[in-house]
């Protein structure tokens, strides 16, 4: 299996990762996808030791003619890159989102399905064993049927590249850090999305430019469940992780919850919240890998990854206009 | 200091909590706020010995004339009941929400300004060990300016008096669940409200009429600071508490969190999360009394009566017509 990598902005350590158990597959290319990336950065790992490097990614597409395209440049040019692998033949794992807007989000549609290609965003958070975990539980009737969802992302701000501080380029904290959170609740739920209201700030955001630094989301799904998503880069730079990940799911027949890195059921068995034992990681390349070799479906889904962008340009767009954004959004 | 009760549905341990400290106190006279309220459940509590017992609150008020009156009926009498006792001279401690209407609210402030007396609706758990200590917390500055919060209650349904069944005396989850939190995030962040919008369902309310089993709301304060708050009743029965409050309080400067009973704030000194060592539990009736006394102003005043439920009641609003409702709401 032949990979090509496309920028080196993204989470490329999960492809590094899959490869890991995964001999048969090779890393044969690696060009920046967006103006500024530095590739060379790659020198030396031994997982792109046999790859050429290019300074053209369609140069390198068209020479080497890979199975798979990794997309993982600037967030502004995900949407083109994809399209440009997707018409060459290549299946495509893309950081998310997708798209920074609805009209990229419908050429990569478009692109996709005419190519009858594989494609998976990176929401490689579902694999955590939290996650995972919770998920299993969840789809075991553990908790009921979920009523409410309330999500969380808080992370360190740091310093963060030029390129997160521009709209153009950077596409905002509802579609980068949120979409994660909007992807939780649309795969734990099951339910559609019906209507989003949000807003944004960037006051305090210590000279990032345009990147907002707090968000909250409210959408409303099928069968009258609701979900929160609360966003920030106010998380204390001593704190001990990055990130502070939460959800909660309030189902007709218990709570669950996934907080530092446990999972936490209220059921009413045994009186107070227990954690529930944890299952193994997952692997979200090696799954995407599964898929493209046909041996069943990924976990994420092209119809999610293409559903998920499309929420978190519907957030964005609501807190842009300050009015409630109704799906389908476009 | 004389005090008439009137109705026994509501938060009365209050009263019962602030009188075991204060001699002076006594319950003179009691009688039901709303048709079918049972006072005899009193009969035999010691704060209650030297009450007559009323069946018309009007005409307690007119021979007994005292100082207070405690409005603690059905929900949708609360308004009504606090006119009467206002126009009567009475300082008045009544149930939160003051109002089920925002007609009725209206006449409430109304008769309120043109009394000349004090008024505190009874948000008990400002005075918690937690909240208090997160208060004062946040007042030192620890965690900077406040720009995000998540609040949230989860209580256990059990099995709720006929009068939650319906809207027209319940009034809904969002005011009368929701109204707590609602304080919490204008006591907190010391902004006003600029916007709301919010969602409730009845779905899956275990045979309980109009109740709402879930609400969620999403604030837009002054200052580009937001707020959500998630409602629910759907705690398991053999959970260790009836309730499950929390508030998350992000600020330029830290995060803050009330959970369980514990204060816990991560402000980057030490690494992790440290638990803050509690205040003592404060007292609201006591309170109370200190202001119509000339002591001082209550931590919950008049103007925070008003304006809270002005919000619970916006909320409802938005949940019931699907809209964003902006502020002032009326």
């Amino acid at each position: 299996m032949r990979i090509c990598l496309i920028g080196v902005t993204g989470h490329i350590q999960y492809v590094f990762q899959g490869m890991a158990k995964d001999p048969v597959c090779r890393i044969v290319g690696v060009a920046p996808g967006s103006p500024g990336e530095k590739t060379g950065r790659l020198a030396g790992r031994p997982e792109v030791r046999e790859a050429r490097f290019y300074t053209d990614y369609r140069q390198m597409l068209d020479e080497l003619q890979p199975e798979i395209a990794v997309v993982a440049c600037y967030f502004s040019d995900h949407a083109k890159v994809t399209v440009e692998a997707l018409m060459r033949g290549c299946h495509v794992f893309v950081e998310k989102p997708l798209a920074l807007t609805f009209d990229d989000l419908a050429l990569v549609k478009k692109a996709y399905t005419a190519s009858n290609r594989h494609l998976a965003a990176m929401f490689g958070l579902r694999y955590t064993p939290w996650f995972l975990t919770a998920w299993e539980s969840v789809q075991k009737g553990m908790i009921g049927r979920i009523r409410l969802l309330n999500a969380q992302k808080s992370y360190k701000l740091g310093r963060r590249e030029e390129f997160y501080h521009r709209r153009a380029s950077y596409g905002g904290t509802l579609p980068w850090v949120g979409s994660h959170a909007i992807d939780w609740i649309h795969w734990f739920s099951g339910e559609r999305f019906c209507s989003v209201y949000a807003s944004h700030s960037r006051c305090f955001n210590r000279d990032h430019g345009e990147l907002e630094i707090t968000a909250l989301a409210h959408f409303t799904l099928t069968n009258e469940v609701f979900a929160s998503v609360t966003l920030d880069y106010l998380r204390p730079e001593q704190a001990p992780t990055h990130d502070d990940d939460r959800l909660r799911l309030v189902g007709t027949e218990g709570i669950m919850e996934i907080r530092d890195g446990k999972v936490f059921l209220l059921n009413g068995e045994g009186g107070g919240p227990k954690e529930l034992p944890l299952l193994p990681a997952g692997d979200i390349f090696s799954d995407f890998l599964r898929q493209v070799r046909g041996e069943g479906p990924s976990l994420v889904t092209a119809e999610d990854s293409f559903y998920i962008t499309e929420a978190a340009l519907a957030a964005r767009r609501s807190a842009d206009e300050g009015r409630v954004v109704l799906f389908p959004a476009e």
